[in-house]
């Protein structure tokens, strides 16, 4: 069964390519170099498509700065950082890009009905769709319609589907499932900073060490900021008494 | 208030600009250049958002040729030429692009929402939609829904409303609209040959032929094969006698 997994590099979307691979699919990745500043992403996208054994790989180029609207393609707006995980987690932020989701999707959708795939992966999760509504279950549910009614393969009775592996997990949750797939986390890319090394303080960046910390566990990459310095390191076992 | 609209250059999509205008809408004309062979109607576009007094006029680029699939991007698909009209109507041409109007109207939507536009305009009409499955009315609702859904405007309870002023009508009809409506035909491109000039023959070429010829007009438009030697000409009128 073929499949195209959109795979941004990050902790998730290498998740969902892991369990795209678990699930017995033949797996086609489409990145998207739309000029972010985050472009670094990328690289990591292409070795972990690699890592993977992809089938193929395909960059996707277009300039979404043309119209600005986000701080993740308009470098007049300023990233957050240092807010708390809770102001985090309530309102649209401005690393919101208008209709990112649905220009990715239609993409894969144009990508998949050509390679005759049957299944769009994507790695929404529970955590994005507080804040982006591009994210939520009733969204992707609009854009299967879409899959469905748009496509000549939707229109022969065998729509393409979408598929949602982490929408109900936590960071934490993916992390343990990405364990258990072997993703290898020291290859992905969270940091929204533009930099060569991930910059620690962003709000990805705190996300995703905040929820290697809650597990006890060390995340593998490498960042400007040492993350030993941010966040609770475990408390290490009670060495065995000699008495 | 204010429109986004997808503006290909063609008759229909012109026409569909002029209604926006009519329709009272500061007009924001988006078109694509996605490496169809018949990017000579990006000039029209130009043309004729410029004829218009559109505010704006954004072309976005990307690469349809990633993955072939169509014979408007992959020039190892022969451009069918000279079925009949009933032949044209009946199947799924080579000419579709697999989900073309999905990625069009993704963006449109992206730059709408950023300019804080309330309604899209697109031209799928009647006669595309027994050929694509993405021109067809219960698309463009799946499309709507994902207008709502997937955008922060939305979720707030202003949707952009996408609008299909052409949606029922046929060729001869759009002709008689755009006419009320003053359309510079001789600035639009319909023709698919990818050529400096219009070719004429090509399936593009033939409708609109066709429909000028059934209204008994001539379409001003310049064509390789000249259009007198392939359609009908209106009778003309008797002259008076003198007796």
């Amino acid at each position: 069964m073929k499949a195209v997994i959109l795979l941004s590099g990050g902790l998730d979307s290498s998740t969902v390519l892991y369990q795209a691979l678990a699930d017995g699919c033949e797996c086609y990745a489409i990145s998207f170099d739309y000029q972010q500043r985050h472009r670094r992403e990328l690289q990591s996208a292409s070795a972990i498509a690699a890592c993977a054994g992809a089938v193929q790989h395909q960059v996707v180029e277009f300039d979404l700065r043309l119209w600005g609207g986000s701080a993740l393609t308009d470098k007049t707006i300023d990233l957050p950082q240092m807010r708390s995980l809770d102001e985090m987690s309530q309102n649209i932020p401005v690393t919101y890009v208008p209709a990112r989701n649905t220009i990715f999707l239609s993409f894969a959708l144009a990508y998949a009905e050509t390679m005759m795939a049957e299944r769009v992966y994507i790695g929404v999760n529970a955590l994005d769709y507080s804040g982006y509504p591009d994210c939520r279950p009733d969204y992707i549910q609009a854009m299967q319609e879409v899959f469905r009614l748009g496509t000549k393969l939707g229109r022969e009775g065998q729509p393409i589907t979408i598929v949602i592996p982490l929408i109900n997990l936590k960071k934490t949750e993916i992390i343990q499932l990405g364990n258990q797939l072997g993703v290898p986390w020291e290859l992905t890319w969270s940091c929204y900073a533009g930099k060569d090394i991930a910059c620690g303080v962003c709000d990805s960046c705190r996300l995703r060490l905040a929820a290697f910390a809650e597990l006890g566990l060390v995340d593998p990459l490498v960042y400007a900021d040492s993350p030993s310095l941010l966040i609770p390191l475990p408390t290490p076992p009670t060495p065995p008494t000699l008495s």
